[in-house]
């Protein structure tokens, strides 16, 4: 299918233009520093610890839907699917800094670690008070080994949420960090597509499926998964990917989840929907009481046809508060 | 495609997933009312107006994810592409009722009106106070006959907001009507797919597009649109769009616009940012002053791959203020 953003060839362009459009509806509280992909509050909050998270393009509207009060401060974005430069990061943390220090929320992938890990030490050198946390809630497996993916995908927008909101209560520096960690632990995500994404200006996605197969466990910048399937029923997939979420929570005491459905970029709301429900109605079977859901597209893979489900394993009441709390980022929905 | 709502053939059964899933993150404060589509807030505030709109599903998040505050009390939907019959909104209209009158939001479809006015009828037969609106933004014309279509579509989302925040204002159910017929009076889309949606229950879309074409003034339920062109970018798209919409307004005076790009289901975040900033940059060059933006997908058709560009001319200040009041209603963007 052709769609228009392939008739642009330049990746920085692309982004140039999707950061100025995404934005103009805040411009009274979302500002692009001039010539970079960093986008922030135009007030910072002096007496809060400042969040920052960021990644590459392509998987709008993360992060910049989620800059707001209760959330982020800043994102910083690079090109499609490649993460900022350590130049960049370093820029913004320099730009948003108030004193109270600096968390930064990184998706776990290698080049995302290098850039923001390095941009933060560079500021650590300068006296400047930086920490972070590595998000890896995907419990996709390699097709060969096995082993788990552990890539930060759909569960971070829950760790900007409820990081964002201990950040506002008060929550020092080396406290986020405990309790991203936490949180973390207890975040769990795994992802099927339908049918891959469009190549996005210069980059391809990475597999190909045939009209009724679907792909368990596809990363979100176009990676292959671990196993190719029959097209099944809402409800059938409903129960695979919740039975296998179960699975990474049997070390920890199970008090109650927080679900999000996540659309991957060309799903419609009613798939999104049926989907849903269809988790809900599996886990009251299962007598896994739920206590928080969400639905939308909230961490995308460019136009993927596919969705991921998200678990967070509530075991601390105030994170469900923290989840709860009202925010203006434009990307959370409002509750 | 294939997805896997297709293998759902009853469509009712969608329709009742998709609801179900829709209200869950909400259950808080939504209701679905038994054995029924109707939704509609937990607690009616007994001191103002009930806004109450709807039409057939297929359109998610419309119009369930604009009941909240300062935007609707009640959305009333039918199977999909179908209006609720007018027995169900004659039930929702005395369900809901407060004894303020109910204003009834509608679209401007043929099967529409006759359910929603033959419900009013009945209502206002037994005493009870309601009146109604009829949206009609749709600038597209006939192929043949070029006479406008003057449908109900996106706009309609504009007009939920500025006459519920009008509501919670205190306004009367008439002075509701004079304001929603001057906003209507103002208030223009046209829509353009680059694929049609896919088939969705037993409903079909109702025209083919080759790979690098688009289709200008399709509709909302799969209807055709009136021109076939060769894919262009999205600059010359948002250009052209644009001429369209000016031309509406030639009688009234031009004020500030309220510009909505508005996804019909399947087209990225991306292409909706890049859209609405070619869209900015245009009415910049035309010294056509802009006073508010939103992008979303606010009102889809399935899973079409397409927009909508709707321009509210702003010829009360109110209005702007009006469409930014607060609201808790999912589907609008934190402001």
């Amino acid at each position: 299918m052709h769609k228009f953003i392939n008739l642009y060839k330049n990746n920085q362009h692309i982004v140039n233009q999707v950061i100025s459009g995404l934005i103009h509806p805040y411009d009274d509280r979302l500002i692009c520093l001039n010539e970079s992909n960093i986008i922030r509050k135009k007030e910072i909050n002096p007496n809060k610890v400042v969040l920052m998270s960021g990644g590459g393009s392509g998987h709008e509207p993360a992060h910049i839907g989620y800059i707001g009060e209760n959330m982020l401060d800043c994102a910083v974005m690079g090109d499609i699917y490649q993460p900022p430069s350590s130049d960049e990061v370093y820029r913004a943390i320099i730009d948003t800094y108030n004193g109270q220090g600096t968390l930064l929320i990184i998706k776990n992938f290698d080049a995302d670690l290098k850039s923001f890990i390095e941009a933060e030490n560079r500021a650590k050198d300068q006296g400047y008070i930086v920490d972070h946390v590595v998000v890896k809630d995907d419990c996709s497996v390699e097709q060969n080994s096995f082993q788990q993916r552990e890539r930060g995908v759909a569960g971070t927008i829950f760790v900007h949420k409820i990081l964002g909101a201990a950040a506002n209560q008060q929550f020092s520096l080396e406290e986020l960090v405990h309790l991203g960690d936490q949180v973390i632990r207890n975040l769990k995500t795994l992802g099927v597509a339908f049918a891959p994404g469009d190549a996005i200006g210069s980059v391809n996605q990475q597999y190909s499926l045939e009209d009724d197969e679907m792909y368990f466990g596809i990363g979100i910048h176009g990676e292959p998964g671990y196993r190719k399937e029959r097209m099944q029923t809402s409800e059938r997939i409903a129960i695979e990917l919740s039975n296998k979420l179960f699975q990474q929570f049997t070390n920890e005491p199970q008090l109650s989840f927080a679900v999000m459905v996540n659309g991957l970029g060309s799903l419609s709301m009613i798939e999104l929907a049926i989907f849903l429900d269809n988790v809900v109605e599996y886990l009251d079977i299962e007598e896994k009481p739920i206590r928080f859901t969400t639905l939308g597209n909230f961490m995308t893979s460019y136009n993927t046809n596919g969705l991921s489900l998200t678990f967070l394993n509530l075991v601390d009441d105030e994170w469900f508060h923290f989840l709860r709390s009202d925010t203006d980022a434009f990307a959370w929905p409002n509750k």
